[in-house]
């Protein structure tokens, strides 16, 4: 029966959605851990030939990257945000700023960099703004208001996230990062903090996604008439 | 020091940041609960003569509004919402649906609303559309296609969030509810399911926070050139 | 005392429940990490004496299998179930379906699958039916309206248990498994999800418990007069 | 749009779904906590014209239960399960029976009877057989091996579930109880111990919901030719 | 044997240690809930009469305290702080001032800064100064720089405690309150974020204590020669 | 069935464990909340009539007490232990030291106390014995090694165990109990510390459960060929 | 100053509790986990030369034990049980039955055996009688009722604590294991279940704490007069 | 525009706050793990060329800490530590005593001491004084009445510090760390235990944070006119 829908590919290890192309403007991306090669070069080749925009492979080691680009021509790596692209879409007019708290925080900030570029959006990125020196943070101001979204990536307590929902009248999309040690508890802390923002309108996405935040900010973008 | 500060207004007991309405386009918002009918009337005071837009009190009983507006003139009030607000804006060019899970979760769908409505933002509800009877989530589709960005409240285990994020290519900004029973655990269950939502940038804001996906919607039309 | 227990066989490290097939129409399952080689062929050489159904040894991988069926002839392996089988039945009139959420979930779905095709239950497997694309649910009805009972192994948010158990009218079994990623917390969000699943009648078993799932479907089997 | 759909009653605050007893064999249950008295009426008055089985409220109180019967005739009240039923369906020849493990898990296990017995389920009621006092259980071997399944109501460590499991071969569906005090956590301690339980192929609903254990004993009712 | 201890005084229903006084600086304090007017009145008696510095009754009502009053002269009520003082002592060089993020957080500002204000230390107290409004806290960095240690009172995420450790090299003692809503879990999200504080130095003491912090800020206040 | 078990008492609404107090020294104990004052009286009438020792009834109010016993003589209410007993036995040779940390943990402390002087223990009662004045510790060592056995109730962090562990070679029950403010987390830091105790053989029973205590007190006495 | 202290020996690493032998009966057991062989060896030559009684290194892996048997004359090692001792004390009078609910839990149990049997105690093991074959239990009630108290070593969900709490008089201790699979959660469902065991009297130690349960059983003999 | 601001060093993956010293008498410590050699020799020559006090690299291997020295002169290694310092500061007169309860809380005990002497506080090590031998406490009271603030770590119950509290009058600041077995959950039971500690004034770091509780104590030096 669903051989004949022409919106899944069943490749019998998995079904491929065809249909989110086109129902939500990017296709199904493939998250890499836990499957082989083979099947990530399976799933890709279909993505490939049966829509027309960006596919995209994010966790993906380099190894794993390397075998799958020997078989599918014309996959970009970027190997601190893991990602492996095919026909990644220029820069349009909506533009995000990724701002992370500490250094620590950089792998979950390139991988919302490196995702959000590849859709379609321009990216600016600040590293390691803390809140222990506020003076780091009041500098970024106008970095970030030249910005149409902000997405903060944050460990330890997450307060970042306040900060600059309290600075800026964008919608900010806060990560929760793993990173962290005393009682960050994995990105727990952050998470929770985030939530409780005295800032009124944070939103928050799951614990280091910076693929989640980078497709949120994708949404907001598609609200407007000329996204690009 | 700061009684020479024009951005901020020392009340003694609270000190009101003015600033905030130029800052963000909304001025600051008061929690009711824990305040005094003297307190919040001090503060509504002030915000009014210190601002031009609408000014909100949320989380507030009837008994408390009625003695508020007794004080101050042109206040509204909203007993499902539980939402107080003085000079509210006409809907502008932004919409946003609102839809509930469950008729439980209507109390913060209504704040949602109401609060949107009142910083001008057009409002669409929809209510009871779980997904244990998928067709009517199906039913809507087209509300939802209508609308800029959707806010989702759910309580129990949160799908709506996960069916409604794969369904449309707007902003969903998730709303977890502490209604529901068995082993929702005050909402913390539709917290963690939210943010584990398999649709990609679904946002999530505090549990039964109608208020904060209110202002995450009116950051999102912030940055329309025309939002209303 | 023990020693004239015909229904326990002491074997020093282990007491084997010799009773249990004829109880609970299946042998003692033998769980294999933390036992040796030897004490897995111990235990599988009294089951299949003093039984006369299939004797199953669960999450052993290749090596300790390869060890054991060397030891005991007629073993069957399943390296994706890591389960290791002797005597399996010949599938009887009542079947299952097991629908996995995502491709990180095959491995629970697997064993899922193969216990139940072991011990008589005619199964069906139908992969990767994500609830962010509905219409791979839907498609997929039909298959589900075809088996006796629905085996819904999902990690994530575990969505997939309430969508499914509101399409169908046959009991549903959810598997949380510790699949994914951003705040899935090891199974604990499915788990809770799947509890505080909005579709009255879902039943829920161990996360990542393939095995119980399919001893829960046998369970419900045996409740007809003609299961096989 | 949905004003069309013949499967959806939309009451504005409600959008009952009235697909749902041909789809699944019984109608939509009502959950009467948050709801007014009203919009308990106007649900029931919608789900009575429109299906034909039997329509039910839980966890109802009985000033509520009176106002409701006094607009709807024939409704039945049961205050221990805090059920109000309209047409319930005599007893087939599916029956169930309902364990508890102390008399304080007997409100839990009284929905469970009240509602299986409305659907046409036979019932057997067996309270107060904890497993400190192992020849209660050992006393009740019979009746339980009579009844096609069995819904085990226990809060405190839940070990009821365990040694049930262990000796019938039925479908055992476990309902931790918020019921206990010293350690049990408002069930949580009942929850977890029954999903790690010894016994394979013991499945669990939600804690105190007797009614979830209800309507997974009647989807497995409905995998036999003659349920009733 | 501890009858001739005259360190401890045996009241029978409490054990009195009267050692503490000359141990630690301040004597033993009473806290008040679950204890009888007649059970604090017998305490307060014996402290006053065996020490020679203040006596301190906590958590204490309005109704209670004015009954203990009644029998034991000299006593000072401060019913925001809940405080009930025998002798308190004059300011001494050592100053503590107290911030608060939000006005939710006053009742236990007030409590840290009735207990520091009786035991000797000088006092300032800041009221609402959360993160979201940054130029709050940057308008009172000169009271903060005047003060020998900051006590910081927050609920909801905390963040403030990072951004004031960050601002100051004083002493931070940061007190999480129970104040809040969405996501603030009674205190725990500010418990846990203060810890995680990306501001080197800063402790935290127990949920809402701010007796503790005081106690905390006054053992500092020893290590100088000349605390008062 | 159970009606010929002559150690079972079918009461319909209960099953009462007529061989316990055979089987384990003591007959069942009737824990109240949640009873009627029927339910107990006809209980606690079965218990008298089939077994020859002490029949209890625990956490009963002033007011239930009061109405069963004036259905069946010779109950003794002990209020502050809301413990109600028939036949209790004279003291034997076995005694307890129950040793309270802080007045708060009273409650719990007399429930042990009551309940082991009920069924046969010797008891000494010492209270408020906190680690942060060492010397109440100290002086009642001789009291302590003057016991057989020592009953540990404490709230807060649950020190005490530790330390009394470390002074005392008899066998140490701690009660972790919900008495404490702070981050006492209703017993859940008492419990988990007393189990992490790095004094070696301490032993923990549930939150508040003085019954527990005196109980386990119970089965150590039993060791002893000469008990009373 | 404590170079004096008869009772303190210091190493600079360490400060061996010389005293702990004559106050407790046995002297300080040492956890080898993170101490180089260097200092193990230093702090058992010491503990060797100051008591007279056993010495026990706990948790030791056999490369270590060695090591530290070629420097000190006598150890022997159990590597089940991963225990080194010397001067071992030969049974006295006083016996504990061990008794584990699966096999996964031997190590514990091993532990319990090997600690109780190095300090003086009788000891019969009986492995792997889990409740879900209850035959089991009750095939070895001879073998329990021999013993002066029983050791109860089990994970998943701890039931065998309260089903043996119910069949003996004996002081029962609970050791919860991290074994377990599905939602055992390393111990904590074990740990949380065997304290709401409704079996009373049941005490607890904490996960994995076999040496601990050993200790508590050594506390206990010592009431006896005659323990040896 | 911050390539002007003086106080941040930008170096492109890392934003360096120049400020921190001047603002709190320390210059930014740099966090090791996840950094490469590069970033932390690039981090480290632009603190010292920048500041003029010490410089410090926490949680630092000893190959990455060789490489590191290789590059810049002068730096001091610490291998139990793990600290790597540059231009440490003489003691002054502010002392610390770092008491540890068991050997297992060394490492994070040496990190407190390591970083506390290269900021330039005196410090004390006092080892291996767990409560459950209190004559080991005690006999170190004269030790810790030298010093002008305590730093207590611990892990297991954590109940030193609460013992500690109670002794001194000093400041208590209490590192709860991940070592312990049985129920230390990896350092949270210490930590609630530290925060519900029965001993007022007592305040507490992150989990393992030696450092923490260095800069805590360095804080409170800053408080006297003369720290060093």
């Amino acid at each position: 029966m669903n051989g004949t829908d022409p919106t899944v590919l069943n490749l019998g290890f998995a079904r491929v959605d065809l249909g989110r192309e086109k129902r939500q403007g990017v296709a199904e991306v493939v998250y890499a851990p836990g499957k082989t090669r083979e099947h990530i070069t399976a799933i890709v080749t279909g993505l490939l030939a049966h829509n027309t925009g960006p596919v995209l492979v994010t966790r993906v080691d380099a190894r794993t990257a390397d075998a799958v680009r020997a078989e599918i021509d014309g996959g970009q790596y970027d190997d601190e945000a893991r990602l492996l692209a095919w026909r990644p879409v220029p820069a349009g007019r909506f533009t995000v700023a990724v701002v992370s708290a500490g250094t620590a925080d950089w792998p979950v900030a390139a991988e919302a960099q490196a995702v959000a570029a590849a859709i379609g959006l321009g990216t600016t990125v600040i590293h390691d703004v803390g809140v222990a020196g506020l003076e780091r943070v009041l500098a970024v101001k106008g970095q970030l208001a030249a910005a149409d979204a902000v997405i903060v990536v944050a460990g330890m307590e997450g307060a970042l996230a306040s900060v600059i929902g309290g600075l800026v009248a964008k919608p900010v999309i806060a990560v929760p990062t793993s990173a962290g040690y005393g009682s960050s508890f994995e990105g727990i802390t952050a998470l929770l903090g985030m939530h409780a923002s005295c800032a009124a309108g944070v939103t928050v996405v799951g614990i280091d996604s910076g693929f989640g935040a980078a497709m949120a900010a994708h949404r907001i973008a598609l609200t407007r008439a000329d996204p690009r």
